[in-house]
């Protein structure tokens, strides 16, 4: 057992809520601080992608104890449904039999994780925020404004927990020879709706992830629990199609008929929402390092944000804490050790989905309704069913694994040359089924 | 003639300086902030790097009418001074006859061009802390500390000269879509001085830029006018051979006898100095919106510090200012215009210098000795003398020519292919000046 600690975590979203759970769950006191109000009693914001809580995120709670109650709110998507117009709906499984993705509200979702949390013991501070934190002592100053006086509070340890734009660490960043970056892409995301059915079920398949892709643009949608679809609309801020186009209410219906004619009906409040909800932006955050000596640690968000596009935001955080938790359980008392390894082990991986997430920006909008792209997909997912040992698909890798995220990328690389000379065959179309190019995937894999 | 403006500009170094003398000229209301303390009342701080004025630097300095003062207080070097233990000095010409570039004391440089910018009517309010700004309506806020009761300033724009750490970036970086990035190098630098011969001469040649190659690490040697050098030692923090390594004054002494022998007793004081002076980091910082509205642009190092190995941080800054005011000249009063042409114009010339001087920072202290790399300059010399309008040596393009740094770095890529195939031909060593090399490099061009 550890020696106790007095730790502070700064945010009380998912990973944050999630610490406290682990850190109580150590013994050790824990007061979470948020400089927003508590989410539980405010409305949603109208800026959030639905969450996609997969093998990575399972595992966390499961090590916690707190899978079951989390299972409850989450519904499994087993395959993407791409909306190409003027054709079939079209099904692309995730993974095999059994594997899905589970779509949560994030609302819903912090909502019950701080709940949890509270029942473990932790303390929330809400509306309370933090303006500076004295890295070497742990120290954490709180107060209304930048401006008005501060409260001290000395704690043995700080979490950030904070976010994109976390205010641990900036202070961090502040420090000389701290890493850091932060890139925005061109393409910004509006949460819309799919209200439900009048008799409460869902308007669309909701065992699917949905995805109508437009080239430069795309919108998808994800069921939650009451039967409603919560969407996103991901396009660029400027050029032909794009948000800075999109000025009166006029202009947005002429959009939705044109791009979306199937579903614009369903979109309640089309009109009402794209004006009301904010245009929001997405960042890739690298740094380095995330920790200061035995005293202040970055998880989640805060150590490195990515971009949506591959679902594992959540996931990449909530497996921080459980590493980090596996370090507490080998190094016990030693903070200074714990924290090393952590971002040693951790720092690599974060890089590798970052790149992951960044490149399946590309592939999920312009790609996923190209013929080329669906027979590539076919026909790795042919060998894949014929060797399930020689070839697990980059997204199973990913998403249905928790075996490191740098491997998934190093081997998803090797998998893609041999994809590239396997397109490359002549008249792949016709003969993509036959014991050639089996034949030939075999020697490419033998070959690496 | 502009419409006369009220401007501030925060930073009172070199590119703050250059700015207020060419912002004078064109009828503006001048006030410059600083943080620190008049660099002419203080002694200097033992962290300096010498500077190397080339092209681009004398230029802005010629368009606003201050070279020849400057000139002054500079010594120019011709040739790179290589000292490898056990061999002689070898001599290495910077470019053509006549090409050189200036070393300048960068303490001595800043006094002056503050004098000159006070001479035209810029007011300077030193030891004035800026807080905050207020982007959109060009307000800064100024205070003894962040807490205490702030000073608010109006004023119709806001130049930001405040460096790598800059205040006002800081501000912009707060905004969504701000593209940023600090990369710190895994080697520090320490400024040592050579001191004069009591006859106040030099006690190396003055005219060179001296270089110890060793590797890992490198010291480098400019003049100054006084008779004496800032040397300043290059060298990894952590590592076999590093900064952490060096703990002691027997340490040091160990160190220097080792790898400069050559050069050890004419260091002065120098254990003293070495831990006296502080070590240094160093940062490439890239980032992307420049400015804000026609409110507030960034100028030299808070809009793209780099890594000193080109020596082209200031001349860099410099060219901002120069091609900001051919903007002027050019727009008048459309400073939006301006702005935004200045940062579309600069970017892409920042992210090459910087990508240059990362660069040189390898090929500085681990190729200059090697024979290989010696003989391709051979050669690169040998057909750029005998065509010299079909091969400008990328040093020259950065050092000795006012065209984009992009251009440079292209130019230079292309150049170095060439030149990879030819030092790839069997017994280049004996047969690099015959006519058959000639042929093939004309051959190479040709090809691009």
């Amino acid at each position: 057992m550890q020696k106790t600690k007095d730790i502070a975590i700064i945010g009380s979203g998912l990973v944050g809520s999630l610490l406290a759970i682990y850190l109580r769950k150590r013994g050790h006191e824990v007061t979470v601080f948020d400089r927003r109000p508590d989410v539980r009693k405010v409305e949603f914001s109208g800026r959030s992608i639905n969450l996609a809580m997969s093998n990575r995120g399972w595992n966390a709670l499961r090590k916690v104890g707190i899978e079951d109650e989390i299972r409850e709110l989450a519904l499994p998507l087993d395959k993407r449904a791409l909306h190409v117009n003027d054709k079939p709906l079209y099904f692309q499984k995730y993974g095999k039999e059994g594997e899905a993705i589970y779509s949560i509200s994030r609302g819903v979702l912090n909502r019950k994780m701080i709940d949890l949390a509270e029942e473990t013991g932790a303390k929330f501070r809400f509306e309370e925020k933090v303006w500076d934190v004295n890295l070497a002592e742990a120290k954490i100053y709180t107060g209304e404004s930048e401006k008005a006086e501060w409260q001290e509070y000395q704690f043995d340890m700080v979490f950030g927990a904070d976010g994109a734009f976390s205010r641990v660490r900036h202070k961090m960043q502040r420090n000389s020879r701290f890493n850091y970056s932060q890139d925005f892409i061109d393409v910004g995301y509006k949460e819309l709706t799919i209200p439900a059915n009048e008799d409460g079920s869902h308007k669309l398949d909701n065992a699917s992830f949905h995805i109508w892709p437009r080239g430069e643009f795309m919108l998808i949608a994800m069921p939650n629990l009451d039967g409603s679809f919560t969407c996103t609309l991901f396009m660029p801020f400027e050029g032909e199609v794009s948000f800075e186009k999109i000025i009166t209410e006029a202009d947005s219906e002429k959009f939705f008929s044109k791009y979306f004619p199937d579903i614009k009906s369903d979109i309640s409040n089309l009109t009402r929402d794209f004006f009301k909800n904010p245009t929001s932006a997405m960042v890739t955050m690298k740094c380095y390092p995330w920790t200061y000596w035995d005293k202040v640690a970055l998880v989640g968000d805060s150590a490195h944000a990515i971009v949506p596009f591959y679902g594992q935001g959540m996931n990449a955080g909530f497996e921080d804490i459980s590493v980090l938790d596996d370090l507490i359980e080998k190094f016990e008392d030693d903070w200074e050790r714990i924290f090393k390894e952590y971002q040693e082990i951790r720092k690599p991986n974060a890089d590798a989905i970052a790149e992951l997430s960044y490149r399946n920006f590309v592939e999920m909008s312009s790609k996923t309704a190209n013929s080329q792209f669906i027979l590539r997909k076919k026909i790795e997912k042919h060998f894949a069913q014929k060797y399930p040992e020689k070839w697990i698909p980059l997204y199973s890798r990913v998403t249905f694994s928790d075996k490191p995220y740098a491997d998934a990328l190093a081997i998803g690389d090797k998998q893609r040359d041999v994809m590239d000379k396997v397109m490359n065959v002549e008249g792949i179309e016709a003969k993509w089924e036959t014991q050639e190019i089996e034949d030939l995937i075999l020697k490419l894999i033998q070959a690496h």
